[in-house]
C-alpha cells in the first residue's frame, strides 16, 4: 500500500517515522512541498496515494470526497479536524481516524495538577519564597484537601473519562454534565443541566469540546454560583468560558483558577492577568513533553498510529474512526 | 472524667473546644498559665486530671511515669512526640494516643501534588508567565507524565500508603522500600535496599521517619544514580536527604525537586535556592489548611479526638495508641 505523509512539524519525529516506514507492506512517500501547491494540485498529489498521513496542516479540498482516487484511509495525526478535512469527506467512502484517546490521559493529569496547585495556592506560595517570605507567615489554603472536595466535571469525553478515573482515588465528590454521556461510573452524580451542575459546587473542572452549544457557556452567573475561593480549571478550550467573566472574578480576587487554555490563546505580553497569585496559565502547553534522556520517545499517539497501519494492512478495522456523530461534538 | 486542656495555638479552634466540652462526661479545664510553670509544678497540675489534651508544648517530666496521680490518658493532638513525651511514661500505666493517620492524607497529596509539580515544570512555567513570556517560546517538559512513571516511595507508613493509593490510578510503577512494611498492595515491587530502591527511578519520593536510621539515609551516590531531570519529593523531613549533596544536584539543574521540608526547615532569606526554578519549597507549610466559608471547621483530627474521648468515657479501647515499637519509629 503507498502511503503520503505531508510532512510537519507536530508530526512523526525520526524515529516514529522509522517505525511507520518499516511496517510491514507499506510504501511511503513523504512530501515536504506541499505548501507550494493550490488544494486542488495537493488533492491530486493525495488522489494517488491508498493511506494519506496528515498533521495539523494543510487542509483538504472536499473534492476528495467525490473523487477518491486510491485514497482510502485519511490517518489524522491530532484530534479535532474540523478545520482541516470537511464533513464530505467525512461523509464519503474516505475513512478517517484521528489520534483517539492520545492526549486524554495528559489531558487529565494537567486538569489534576491545576486542581490541586489552586486547592494548595501553589502559584502563591512560589512567589512567597522568591519574595524571600518567612515561615512565620505561613500560608493557609482554603480547602486546601481534594478529600471531600465537591467537583463538577462539565464533559465526559475521553479526557473528562480520564480525569475523573484520577480523581475518585482523592475522596472528592464528582458531578458530572454531559447531555451526551450514556452512562457515569458509580460514586458519579448526573447533573441535567449547566446549571445544577453548578449548585453547591467548589471546583469546576471544563473537559468539554467546544462547539456553538459550550462556547461561552460558562457564563458570570454561573461563576457567581461558586463560593469564595472557588476554582475553575479548564484544559480544553478557553471559549468555553466568559472569559470577561472570568477575569473580573479573578481579578477581585474572588476565584482561583487553573488554565491551560484562553482565548485566544495567548495572553498579551502586558496583560494584567499575568501579575495575578490567584491565575495558574499554562500557555497551551502544560501537555508538551520530552522523553526521559535514554528512553523511547514513541509517544501513544505514535503507537495508535503504527497499531492503525498493521490493522489496515491486515484488513482488520481501524480504530478511532471519526463519523458524523462524533464529528459534530468535535472542537 | 476530669480533663485538663494546655491551650496553644497548635490546638483546638473555637469549635472544636466546644465540641470537647460537649462530650457527655467530660469536665473540661483550659489551662493558659502553663508558660510559667515549672515542669514539676506543671507535673502536679496534670495529676489532679484524668485525661491530658496536650498540644504541640510543653514537654511533659518523666516524673508522671512513677507518679501518674489520677491520669489515665495523654491525648497529644499531633504526630511525632518523643520532644514532648519521654519513653518512661510510654512504657507507664498512662494511655498515650497520637492524631493517627490525621495528617497522612494530607503529606499523600502533598507528595502527589510536588510530583506532578515538579514533572510538569510548574514553577517554571509560573515564572515564564509572569517574565511576560510568549507563547512561541513553548515549554516541553522531560517525562511530563506520570504515566509509565518509575517511581520510589521510601517508607510505607500511614502517609506512604495514602500516597500509594493515590498513585496507583496515574499508570506509574510504584517500587517501595520500607523494611517494617509487613505488606504492600498488588503492583508495588519492594526494594530490598534503599540503594535497590533507586536503581533505575525516576521519582523518589520520601514518606519515612526520622529516625537514627533515616537521617541523611539518601546520600550524594543515592542521589547520582537519579537520571538527568530527576525528581526527589519531600514530605516528611529534611534531614532524611543529606542536603547539601541534593542542592548541589538542584545548583547545577541536574534535578528537580518539591520539598515541602528542609534541615533546618526555615530557609535563610538570602539563600540562593529561592531563585532556583528547578524547586518548589514549600516551607513546612503545604498541608495548612482553612475550612471553606460556611464550611464545618472540624479537621480529621479534632473528628478522631473526638471519637476517643466519646471511648473513653464509654470505656471502649481507644485507638491509636503508642506503644515502645511505634514510639521507636516514630520521628
Amino acid at each position: 500500500m503507498r502511503a503520503l505523509y505531508l510532512r510537519h512539524p507536530g508530526g512523526f519525529n525520526p524515529l516514529a517515522l522509522e517505525k511507520v516506514r518499516s511496517v510491514p507492506g507499506i510504501e511511503l512517500t513523504e512530501e515536504t512541498a506541499w505548501e507550494s501547491m493550490d488544494p486542488e494540485q495537493l488533492a491530486d498529489r493525495i488522489r494517488a496515494f491508498d493511506i494519506l498521513l496528515l498533521s495539523r496542516a494543510p487542509g483538504l479540498s472536499d473534492s476528495l470526497a467525490e473523487e477518491p482516487g486510491n485514497l482510502k484511509w485519511i490517518c489524522y495525526l491530532h484530534g479535532g479536524i474540523k478545520n482541516k478535512i470537511g464533513l464530505p469527506v467525512i461523509r464519503s467512502s474516505i475513512q478517517v481516524t484521528n489520534w483517539g484517546d492520545h492526549p486524554a490521559v495528559e489531558l487529565a493529569e494537567g486538569s489534576l495538577v491545576l486542581l490541586m496547585c489552586c486547592l494548595k495556592d501553589v502559584h502563591h506560595r512560589i512567589l512567597h519564597v522568591r519574595r524571600n517570605g518567612s515561615r512565620q507567615e505561613r500560608i493557609r489554603s482554603v480547602g486546601g484537601t481534594t478529600n471531600g472536595l465537591r467537583v463538577g466535571v462539565y464533559g465526559y469525553g475521553y479526557a473528562g473519562k480520564a480525569f475523573v478515573r484520577l480523581l475518585q482515588p482523592l475522596g472528592t465528590q464528582i458531578r458530572v454534565y454531559d447531555p451526551y454521556a450514556a452512562e457515569l461510573p458509580e460514586g458519579c452524580a448526573r447533573a441535567e443541566s449547566l446549571e445544577a451542575l453548578f449548585d453547591g459546587i467548589q471546583a469546576v473542572v471544563v473537559h468539554a469540546a467546544l462547539t456553538p452549544e459550550t462556547e461561552k457557556s460558562i457564563t458570570a452567573e454561573l461563576l457567581a454560583k461558586l463560593p469564595d475561593h472557588g476554582i475553575v480549571v479548564n484544559t480544553a478550550r478557553g471559549a468555553i468560558i466568559d472569559q470577561d467573566a472570568l477575569f473580573a472574578e479573578l481579578k477581585a480576587g474572588r476565584l482561583r483558577a487553573g488554565l491551560d487554555v484562553l482565548s485566544p490563546d495567548h495572553l498579551p505580553e502586558d496583560h494584567e492577568a499575568r501579575t495575578w497569585d490567584n491565575l495558574i496559565y499554562g500557555g497551551h502547553c502544560f501537555g508538551q513533553m520530552e522523553p526521559w534522556p535514554g528512553e523511547d520517545p514513541l509517544t501513544r499517539r505514535d503507537v495508535n498510529v503504527l497499531e492503525n497501519l498493521r490493522a489496515f494492512m491486515e484488513n482488520r478495522p481501524l480504530k478511532d474512526l471519526i463519523d458524523e456523530r462524533k464529528y459534530a461534538l468535535m472542537t
